[in-house]
């Protein structure tokens, strides 16, 4: 019923809290948009339970914000890939990611930039993990 | 266990997940951000249960990012308000807002806006319900 009530709710704020206000969700989103595509991408980025992480991608699935495609390098892993729907929730990744930095880290404390996150992903595939 | 290891992630979108990930928090910031001042304006607002928004009002406070003041007005009940942490949040559910209104809602569906919703908060207080 709560979720009924939120997805109807005439406020934009709620309604996109009801499709993305699981944080599991928001980073699998954050790790998308840095590079990862790939089940194991995911799995590794954010430690995240193989039943779990299939849950929410067939729930992002559902909502239109990934999809699911063929391996763009011909292998045999798909793909999940955020729709247009999907890459527009970048600036709300941003915004998080600002406020953050900036009030949860401490001056001289080490902290991820998106793109730092790109990079670990990629390396997190190079060593061979499919 | 999870909970800390999120609290203490270098990422700092997990680490801002970790701290408002929870849509109840974020509606409640949203309420404040929009004109809500007092146990009533959010429990009105959201439909939450006295408990629920107890509890959370706490955790937001705790977590600095809003503060019990007496009464503006001089009147017997506390408020609680954003503190600069607090404000500072408004870019992300400004964007979670204008994403939810492009992707969520028909062209033609009745939608708030941010400016409505504090219309809105001030009616229901004018209504008296303290």
């Amino acid at each position: 019923m709560k979720r009924k009530s939120l997805r109807q709710s005439i406020c934009p704020v709620t309604r996109s809290l009801d499709q993305i206000g699981d944080w599991w969700s928001l980073l699998i989103i954050r790790t998308a948009l840095v590079g990862g595509r790939r089940f194991s991408d995911f799995r590794l980025n954010l430690g995240i339970s193989p039943n779990m992480l299939s849950a929410r991608l067939k729930m992002l699935i559902h909502d239109g914000i990934m999809e699911l495609v063929p391996s763009t390098d011909g292998g045999p892993h798909p793909e999940y890939l955020l729709t247009e729907k999907g890459r527009a929730l970048r600036p709300v990744i941003v915004e998080l990611a600002q406020w953050g930095q900036r009030f949860l880290f401490e001056p001289d404390e080490a902290c991820t930039s998106l793109v730092d996150a790109y990079h670990g992903a990629q390396r997190e595939r190079m060593r061979g993990s499919q």
